[in-house]
């Protein structure tokens, strides 16, 4: 079996006499490695190998840079780490709720793709540190690739951590995939109100098992985090840029995904973050939510609400169709300021005269709705479109469907829509142009 | 009439007897200014004085550091400096094409909001160093908030631009609404095969009675460009950075809004920008067309077109309706590296065998979809959808609209979208992860 490699890099391994799964020695121009050969995905070039070294990370190497590979004998199989099951006293507690994604997953390789698989606990088990830090507790919520994720399952996670929480932990590490974490950061950021400790989301980029993964730093770093961070809100944990030694908790309701491969994928739009994590230590902004108080659940979302982004030469007739199939709530991506084109007009209006919420937000992303300057933003505002502040329109989104769980009484939906409930809005734009 | 001054800032101008369009000398504990006192929009604060300078250029002068005013008797009423009529023969000839927008906006004093209402004729004549640069000949070809661009428009714009090509000009400025301008931007260069000069387009944040309006730097250094730029290809030029010493032009199928109100809100994505203004000086970035050569106009679109974000709870009734409305295209802005839900695979399976053109894309924006990596992500490409490499949503939405009136062969389609045409497509992302 070559796992994955082929061409020269099959070449080198057949010359010394390795395979995968052998512990070995590499000798290169710069360095020298020992650890693990790991299996290829077949999607890799023929120009690498990737071994996994000792403290779990693996990394690969250019064949064109290897002087030497010795295999070293291994008397015993390595063993596998079990967690401690009793508790030690002083540490504190905290809850793994595994749901699934990439942090959680390893290549097929049959087929080169990667698929969901391991476990919260199987996660533990590859990184025993994790006991030095808290005494763990685990559960296999769900096992999704995270563009499955559902209103529902938000719900589930919400309750899965009042659980936890009334059993009694210090925090809590929420492991998700990377595509839609920053959609359930901000439905668990509404759900949780008044919540007494850290909820750390987080997810890899790269699978455990391939070179040059995350999955290693980000689970240690949320876990300290939940632990120990001073601040009780939900965080979304990521590296700060591509290389280990920073990693960064953004606050929940104002996280995106912006990046399709890096690690340092997530940013925080439109705020600071929470923390970052620096050698073990967590440096805070402030203001935060402190620990403390007693939680209480709101975790009903109405999923008959929709996303649209506006575009030269939008169809119209996409609001009689919202109307007709009983959707309650629409989120416009506009343009700039928080802009649609005036054909549609008559359509939103329509959309409210029927009772629907619309809420405006930009596809800008950074900066804030304002439809006070033009005269057109003036007519929509005049028609009872809810302006989105400075929201993200992924956080609008969820925190209308959020809103349509309590209300139906278009007054009171705009009056918590543009109410900062978990930090989704600030009261003026950081980024705001000034006057000399 | 107190033309938008009230409370403390109006107080001071009724002291000191100066009426807005009073040539004044103002002197404050820092420095001292002349210039026309200008209005200000009803949604300033009362703190503050606005004044025009004779270079043109907008100031807001805080009332607190003000020490004296006072009024500069004027002889004559300023003269409007007309345009020469007789070219320079030495000078690079130049058309400016009008469509609208904040560039081209003036605010309604009655209503306070801003609307479209200068022409290119009424720039050029308000900043007359233009015609030290270039010979302008001027068009006002649409009056438009750019949020209302139709498909149409961009038609129409590439006619205009081919028309004055044939009449003989080294250049073309085209001043445009910043809310859609990238879509256009990625409108005209695929609509310009061929092109054999720069065609520059140009907007502004703030409109040019405002204080700090970026209106009159950009347009200098458009038409700059577009008389010197050793590049033929259709660029955006924007403030690079909220001060005015450096402009930058992004390449049309590269540039998106990523602000709702800084002057340096356009950023070249995945991609490095033509180049950069400063001091006068065009900086340019390889590779890029060269000038020459003879434009071949391809300027149709097919507005049966739709971009879809995809989101958790997303409807799946959606891809019914279009396919029953009959369009033609749809291009999905799905999570991470060009994912979407597997609930909604049967449907968009029905879409593609009702002949209807799927392409992927991200909305992290930043980087390049690989739908090879996971399971779902290769189920999707056996399904027919065409992956969007690394094209901005909204460039992959203009493309296909423009690919789909040239061909309805779905594997023509697949084809085009998959070629580089205007430098939407690079060849591998420049910000991807690498291995050591």
């Amino acid at each position: 079996m070559s796992f994955g490699y082929r061409g020269k890099s099959l070449e080198l391994l057949n010359k010394y006499g390795v395979n995968v799964g052998d512990k070995i020695f590499v000798k290169t121009n710069r360095a020298c490695f020992s650890g693990i050969l790991m299996p290829r995905s077949e999607i890799g070039d023929d120009k690498h190998i990737v071994i996994k070294l000792e403290d779990g990370y693996n990394i690969g190497l250019s064949i064109s840079s290897i002087i030497d590979i010795e295999k070293i004998p291994q008397e015993t199989p390595s063993k596998i780490i079990q967690p401690s099951i009793k508790s030690i006293p002083n540490l504190p507690n905290v809850a793994i709720i595994s749901t699934g994604g990439t942090i959680a997953s390893r290549i097929d390789y049959r087929t080169g793709a990667v698929s969901p698989a391991l476990s919260a606990q199987d996660l533990y088990q590859s990184i025993p540190e994790l006991g030095e830090i808290a005494n763990i507790r685990t559960e296999i919520l769900l096992s999704l690739l995270s563009e499955n994720m559902l209103p529902k399952y938000w719900t589930m996670m919400a309750k899965s951590i009042k659980n936890h929480i009334e059993k009694g932990v210090e925090g809590i590490v929420l492991t998700h995939g990377t595509d839609t974490m920053g959609y359930t950061a901000a439905a668990l950021s509404f759900s949780l109100r008044n919540l007494p400790i850290p909820v750390i989301l987080v997810g890899s980029q790269r699978s455990s098992d391939r070179p040059s993964s995350d999955a290693y730093f980000n689970l240690k770093a949320a876990v300290l985090t939940a632990a120990k961070a001073p601040f009780a809100e939900v965080g979304v944990l990521m590296h700060s840029s591509i290389s280990d030694d920073e990693l960064i908790v953004h606050r929940g309701t104002r996280v995106r995904k912006m990046h399709t491969s890096r690690r340092d994928a997530f940013q925080s739009i439109n705020s600071k973050p929470l923390a970052k994590i620096r050698n073990g230590n967590i440096e805070v902004y402030k203001p935060y939510k402190e620990r403390g108080g007693s939680l209480e659940l709101k975790a009903d979302f109405n999923d008959k609400v929709v996303l649209i982004k506006c575009f030269p030469g939008m169809p119209l007739e996409i609001f009689n169709f919202l109307i007709e199939r009983g959707y309650r709530g629409i989120v416009l991506e506009g343009t700039g300021l928080g802009h649609a084109p005036e054909y549609i007009f008559p359509y939103i209006k329509e959309a409210i005269d029927n009772g629907i919420a619309v809420v405006m937000t930009s596809q800008c992303l950074f900066g804030r709705v304002n439809m006070n300057v033009y005269s057109t933003g003036r007519i929509l505002l005049s028609m009872g479109v809810i302006p989105g502040e400075d929201m993200l329109p992924e956080t609008a989104l969820v925190k209308l469907m959020w809103v349509l769980a309590q209300t139906n009484d278009l007054n009171e939906i705009k009056k918590l829509m543009l109410s900062n409930i978990a930090g989704e809005i600030s009261e003026r734009s950081e980024y705001g142009g000034s006057i000399l």
